[in-house]
């Protein structure tokens, strides 16, 4: 099969190359860039030398000779592409934000500040959760014979989101504030000129950003109510804060659940509490441990470590995995979740991977097989 | 004067020597260390080389001919040097765990696993967080003729304490767990030899470790429970997380606070909340941000930074800066506080200096002028 | 086939691990270690929770189990696994100097300080630079049914090798002294414990080591001396300084090359030459650069990068590629040749694979067609 | 004393901000920038928050308050400058190119494309390496009551020429080329927006820059000429590769100088020399180590390691000092000196300061005296 992208030459987009290029299902590669067009993609990515076809040509022709469409762009331009694409037929998968709130116009345009342009395209795409909507677009692509238009998740939520879900949808979680302490590499502010990003400005040091109000929140925030509809009709507080650590790729997220019957008296949870933890808190973790890895264990590309390991970006580089380690405060008042993955792979480029081998039916983990490198 | 160093070659010593050998105050020093004695600093440090005394002489000797000694040490090995630093009339400044909980042994015992030797010198010994106990040690060192011991705080309580010592001694946090999750560099772990601080294991990642369980978490909330006193007998659940960060020094305290009267109702709190805050949550953070400022406004080492601006380690490196930073999440819940500190300067060696200046009597940031570097 | 590694938890061995465990070829890995026989490999390295056979087994087993061998041991200790293989006509490649030197024992005495067991190995042995002894490897595969030993390249004499090849084969260089500054990142240093390589120690800094009297040395000249030998007959001088850069990955080599007839005129080599550089100088520079063009024309790894770019060891990341470009001074006195690998594929497992490749008659870039990574 | 400073939101402009702020003879800083005239340098650099005067004045108004005025400005933009404090008899310290050539306006002219706009300052100005200009400087400083122009020297030309002074000046050096293979930090490239200096196109990576063509050549070249006048009266061949490393500062030179009777006879110099080097060669490496050690036995800057050691640029960090140590190729055909600056520091600002030191007749180390951080 023919694919093609538009917006190749970002971050994202560039990683939509290098592992599409690897993929035993994809046969050519359509790249398109506007910044850069009629200019080889070598000239921006010499890693690709040699590797991919290198000419940047215009996305009209990127979509008309693929058989799969993806978009690595800002966010609200990509809309007219997608139009096209639905209407003729053919898959479209989109890394921007644009398509992530269904039709869910008005949270998009409070966090977005941008309006639907073709509403009808809304309330027909999926949201691109693997792990969450796979019958969804397992059905779609066969009742819209494959025009299915996925808005593929943020690189946060996807940590965020797969971090929490077995203790929402269990129902674990006690009623409260889910916090949501999360670290990026610098790859995730995108390939936009910004002094922030220059090395001498982020090496060494760590800093948070938009803290209580970044963008991602909504989409946390829905995630999780999509995750306890079941169980629970109102909406859970969110709070989430990112950071930038100096690493190249990689998302860890902390995420603070409180558990159940979690009202410790003050002894209990007093900073001269006995050590180690309590048998009765030791076998709640396991408990829940329990609970995560029978949850996950048809989930090729979710791996709940061992109790007593510590999920780490390092351990899921270059794949698309992500990692999940469960812990517990000394007390038993929260339950404590670590989620790994690789921002630019199981966050953007390797998780729309993923969108495309559902809805053609390959093996979930087509093109995505490598191990993952921890250096 | 000057100023003897036992455990010099350790992180926290070689730090130690590197301030004090710049003290306008201190004219010797003497520097000691069981594994290397006999041997150049300088053959472990070059950076040393022509800029420090050399040669590693034996503890006894650093203490005799020293006016205020230092030890940098691990825990529970310090105790005789402490005595006769008591003994003799002269300050031991220690900055490992074995003085930082005054006469409570229990909670030593339960998370260090070690037993006071001299119970009375823990009895007379000061936690010293100089922001707290200013006025304590400054008494003690009257009182006591300059004999004081201080338990030098550790890193994460001391930017723990610092970003939330307002909060909590001004009343603007409500009841329920305070969440401190925090990042550090590699130099946190020490320079004992361990493949877990190789480059290759922890270059390009970021991993959390000892989750809710690391030793740090009941000096946090013993602080905590100090600053509380007068308004608050229970004891504050802490929930204290830490991670380490691809970089050398510095630590990142991101503190989540619950805030009174933070009960919104699910609307208010939903994803599809108004956004940009509403001015009614900007006013809350406003009068915060002020009490923040007021509170430490003759604090030279505490820097509250202006609203919108974000703490970051970068900005405070090699200095005894406390930088921080106050956010609000948007839906009004919980009061976001970040600090940042150099983890080895005001999280170890640097305090250790300020402590040395209020016991003589010296300007309190004498050999701690130097402006950060942001690289 | 099936593949045994004896040493897989080193940093070669694991890389070896995540190659094959990738190799369409191969179905099924052995994985054993001396230091760590019957635990999970997984317990050192967590990226392969999920996606290799944990289990370590002793290095008989995974001899007898497979079809092909690598060893990535310490240097002398692996010529009993050698013979073997040799004896049960197993291929047998060895990623440590001991079959570097073919018969030549008192150069790899001399350098090594140790002995030849079996020497009649070493006179069957092959070097494994592909690029150099393809038709050699092929050939003994053939006439040796498969028992062939290969001494895999070291990772500096890989890059030194392929970058100046062209330039000694063809006759570019004229006589003297050629000059290899190299850089390589930290995994180079290998696995075991070492102050040296903590994050602390190397981050934020570059260091040269054993400048003048690597191992490597030898082995560089070597090669130089096998590509001339056609054309000279003597020795020509290596000059050869490794640097650590604070990278994970990645050896950049930069090859001072004297040229015919660069005794230029004091006027023209002064500071105040004219530049940009002359016509003349830019048309030889062409010239050469047409020659390295041809000379790697149908070597798939070796991309030799359009004038006026730069190889970087990140445009080669987690790949088998070398990157080479070349340069000329502006007096036109030297040939400047930078060549980039992956220190631990090219420079270790990967060129292993493509050994193992060759061997076995299978494609030579299966298992390594995955696009490099910038980032 | 009061000191201005033009430039002072660039890099090296913040650097002399951070130096200055701690001189014990400065009592008052101007800071100039015509981009961010009318802000406070804070927004820009929060680690100078509350440590020094925020608020960019015009380049009048420093000028006009200051005794002693720095530039750190792009090449060419200084000259009005440099005439407003000649004519009023300030100094004035230009860390551009602009004066870096004295009257030979031809080189400048070559190498930067400019031409001089008064002539008659350059005739003035001097070449600010104080090592070899001090009594030049102090001579100017007498004759022209303080009204001295320095043009201070680049980063590279400081580390190669400190490196190679003693052997060139003594006489150590044969004829022939001498290479200079240089690795600088990412700071080293300036604030200038410029995607190469994003984290992700940096990291984990090194790779050479203008190879045999970097501005810095004719400035190196130059320095040699004038350490040799004396003894040699052609121009000695220089080739110089900048090299970009992962890492905020630092420049590290390894430089590679031909020996006299180093015309070995090949078997002296094939790969299976004996090993270690003879005792003639260890001989002759000691005696030109006892000649550095000599030619700076005053220089306090300046520090010749033990023999066996190596510099690194993490030994110098934040520092004025330029570590050297000396080398020998294992046949002895070279002298190979590798010497390692703080761009920032003694390849910029420190330098700069050092230079006003001179000028004003304060200890040649005052606001220069801190200890190097190892990290």
């Amino acid at each position: 099969m023919v694919c093609g992208i538009i917006g190749s030459t970002g971050y994202a987009g560039a990683e939509l190359v290098r592992i599409l290029s690897a993929h035993p299902n994809v046969t050519k590669l359509f790249l398109s860039s506007t910044s850069s067009e009629g200019k080889n993609i070598t000239e921006i990515y010499p890693n690709f030398f040699n590797v991919v076809p290198a000419l940047l040509v215009d996305s009209a022709a990127a979509i008309e000779k693929s058989d799969c469409v993806f978009a690595a762009l800002p966010h609200s331009v990509g809309e007219d592409f997608a139009k096209k694409c639905f209407d003729t037929g053919k898959p479209f998968i989109d890394l921007s934000a644009d398509f992530r709130f269904d039709g869910d116009e008005s949270t998009y345009n409070a966090w977005y500040d941008k309006s639907y342009k073709y509403k009808e395209l809304h309330e027909n795409s999926i949201y691109g959760l693997c792990e969450l909507n796979r019958q969804k677009i397992k059905d779609a692509a066969k009742a819209q014979k494959g025009a299915v238009i996925i808005g593929n998740p943020g690189c946060y939520p996807t940590a965020a989101s797969l971090g929490a879900m077995p203790a929402l949808v269990r129902g674990i979680a006690a009623c409260g504030t889910v916090i949501v302490d999360a670290a990026s590499g610098i790859t995730g502010g995108g390939r936009g000129l910004n002094r922030a990003y220059h090395f001498a400005e982020c090496a060494d040091s760590v800093k948070p950003y938009k803290v209580g109000a970044h963008r991602h929140t909504p989409e946390i925030s829905r995630n999780f109510q999509m995750m306890e509809k079941t169980t629970n009709n109102t909406v859970r507080p969110v709070i989430f804060t990112p950071h930038l650590a100096p690493m190249n790729r990689g998302i860890l997220s902390t995420i603070y659940i409180p558990l159940h019957e979690a009202n410790p008296s003050d002894s209990k949870i007093a900073h001269n509490a006995p050590r180690p933890a309590t048998t009765e808190i030791k076998e709640r973790l396991e408990k829940i441990h329990s609970v995560y890895c029978e949850f996950y264990k048809n989930e090729h590309f979710v791996r709940v470590l061992p109790l007593g390991l510590f999920a780490s970006t390092g351990a899921v580089r270059h794949s698309n995995f992500c990692d999940i380690s469960v812990h517990i405060d000394y007390s038993g008042s929260a339950l404590i979740v670590v989620s790994a993955i690789d921002n630019m792979v199981k966050g953007a480029a390797g998780q729309a991977v993923q969108n495309m081998n559902i809805i053609f039916g390959f093996d979930e983990s087509a093109g995505l097989t490598a191990a993952p490198a921890l250096f």
